[in-house]
């Protein structure tokens, strides 16, 4: 006997049928004799609407009262899955965030939750009834419904694992796992069997959208096995798992890409200790968020030039910021370019094999793709395009890397 | 300077234009320097898509997960008026059942309300802030969402207004008033001013659907002034009054009907002690609501007839019901007749004036409306006929009592 959570996202609760679907899952593990508890996001589009509710009723914006509105999506698939359940005699019952209670800070909107009390759940874990918690939605200490953004569901199942210590946590999706990248763009992308905490981090940073990756620090904080499998099928997914778990690997585990960068250039900045923390304090202070950063001499010896990249959403934000910095910040001019690409490789296998970066930056200008930035973590390197040449870079790495094979 | 309890039904907060409109009625009062808490509906049609959907999961019915589900729909109009009044300017915030809190029995579906703890609320309308309250919803007393049954909102109303010691109570609808009978039926109909708490409580029951009968009886048993008004232009509504503020009356107040009823009647049951009770018990216990009983002798001297009503929709139920009790209560045959409706005279000028039933039945004969079951209150009498009779009878009363004159 195992205690399992499994987490259903929008899309496999997306109508009546899908979620009595779901339900049959719950039934599966339940059956094989396991404990459950179930995280739910809301009805696929839901969300969206209410969304749209809270923003078309005024300019002015209360998120104490946009997340109480949004709370709601998740408060009906709840319920509905507890009555599906009961239906083909399941004991279960749901519980809303304020009720387990999750307890999260006052951040509204993108709240962070702080301790899940789950004392009561575990009780009635432990005497068979299935719980039915609402994902996405937490309590905050003044007592109103807080959220934790968007996909903040996928947390709320990997933090409820940890409360429970939960052998498991099932997070189930539109896809069969993790793949090495794209089935989309790359038609032999390969499923991984396992994938390390790291890695899987860094592919979520990089854009791979499977997991988010407020989810994946979670699980590798507390060492929380998550499983990423298919909503649709019973194939077996991805298991992210620590890395001594896992055998040495000999090359990359994925290529990660994300198509909608801007990049932005300072040219001409003083060289003195100290203005890159007034330009990113000012740009974080804003809510703009910051990507890749490289730094290099400008011509002029006295001065130097800052390089960064942000979601080509940002891009207009981070240029009035920059404006409104000007008299603390002198500088000679701002160069913007949107149409960008962030193309990554990711892999444990970078801390034992050399050569993995010129493998990339050779196989790259083979083909004629220039790189405009370049950074590197422990794990990963990650380069900014001309987006135009996403899928070729994509296609390109996957081959030279041979990710086709295991 | 008042205290004010407003309440919006979901036609008033059908829309986000809609929500518009009631925050600028609310901010009128609030302008005019008065303490304003509001309780609103779900938006019109949400509550049954979401009724629909707890139905349609399964057959199964679980009444806790129903009102976890259902109570979302206020939960939206709560957060989304709160934002438009702080678009307008007026500092405001929503509070579900369960912040208030609401306290209610754990009869899931139709609680009832226990007690209101306002204390918040109440120092925070001190300061100025309108408070936005889900209407219809509560909190069981072991943690759970409650929901009052349809229409449940008023109540909610009123009982705020009694826990907040408010100066009025004002339901908002899309009639504007209380009329001496239905204007689509009988055009002369007139709004009347003023009407006793225990009219509104007969009219109600005998089928006028302008105010909930729980509502009124809330309203009455904590001498809450309730003022019906329409919420699409700013005529004086019906003000719902204690009986000594009220002139003394010369004529009847109003005439209510209800179509949809069936009759039953009982033949040849022994006449004995203790029958009816073993009926109305069996009939209660399957949740048959039984409106009017006359019970009157058989042909046969050891024999007694029993005849009831209730709503069509109960009129199979009911007839189960009593072929399941035959053994314990022995009777000839059932009758039963659907295209029943009832006709309701209501007003306390029936305890001093003398003659109005008279005046009711001989103005009813006149035009041929048979009379087959007839029931008495203080302040009411309700007739049964052929619905067919329906309009004209509430037609000829209407125009014999002089209703269309104050």
């Amino acid at each position: 006997m195992a205690r399992i959570v499994q987490k259903f996202g929008g899309t496999s609760v997306g109508d009546l049928d899908r979620i009595r679907n779901v339900a049959q899952r719950v039934k599966a593990e339940v059956d094989a004799g396991h404990e459950v508890a179930v995280v739910v996001s809301a009805m696929a589009g839901t969300t969206n609407q209410l969304v749209q509710w809270s923003k078309d009723i005024g300019p002015l914006h209360d998120a104490r009262e946009y997340d109480a509105i949004v709370a709601t999506g998740e408060q009906v698939t709840v319920g509905l899955l507890a009555i599906a359940l009961q239906n083909i005699g399941v004991d279960a019952r749901s519980w809303l965030g304020w009720q387990v209670p999750v307890k999260t800070d006052s951040t509204h909107g993108s709240a962070r939750i702080e301790a899940i009390e789950a004392d009561d759940i575990d009780a009635r874990l432990s005497q068979g009834q299935v719980a039915v918690v609402a994902g996405f939605q937490g309590i905050s200490e003044e007592g109103r419904i807080t959220t934790l953004g968007r996909g903040g569901s996928d947390t709320s199942a990997v933090a409820l694992a940890a409360a429970l210590n939960a052998d498991r946590c099932d997070i189930y999706t539109d896809v069969d796992g993790v793949y090495t990248t794209d089935p989309r763009i790359m038609p032999t992308a390969r499923k991984l069997d396992q994938i390390t905490f790291e890695e899987m981090l860094e592919m979520a940073s990089a854009g791979a959208k499977v997991l988010q990756t407020r989810s994946v620090a979670m699980g590798m904080r507390h060492n929380v096995k998550i499983q990423v499998r298919s909503s649709f099928n019973d194939t077996p997914g991805t298991l992210v798992v620590d890395e001594d778990t896992q055998m040495e690997r000999q090359k990359i585990s994925g290529i990660a890409y994300s198509a909608d960068e801007a990049k932005i250039t300072v040219v001409g900045l003083d060289d003195k200790p100290g203005i890159a923390a007034v330009m990113f304090e000012a740009l974080a202070h804003d809510n703009v968020n910051v990507d890749m950063i490289v730094q290099s001499a400008s011509t002029d010896a006295s001065r130097t030039d800052i390089t960064f990249s942000v979601a080509a959403g940002d891009a207009d934000k981070a240029l009035s910021v920059l404006e409104s910095v000007k008299d603390k910040l002198p500088y000679q001019r701002v160069d913007a370019a949107s149409n960008i690409a962030k193309v990554s490789i990711i892999g444990t296998a970078m801390r034992t094999q050399a050569g993995i970066a010129n493998k990339m930056f050779a196989s790259l200008a083979e083909k004629g793709v220039n790189l405009q930035v370049i950074s590197t973590s422990e794990i990963k390197i990650s380069v900014l395009i001309d987006s135009a040449y996403t899928e070729l870079a994509v296609r390109t790495l996957h081959d030279a890397f041979e990710l086709h094979e295991a």
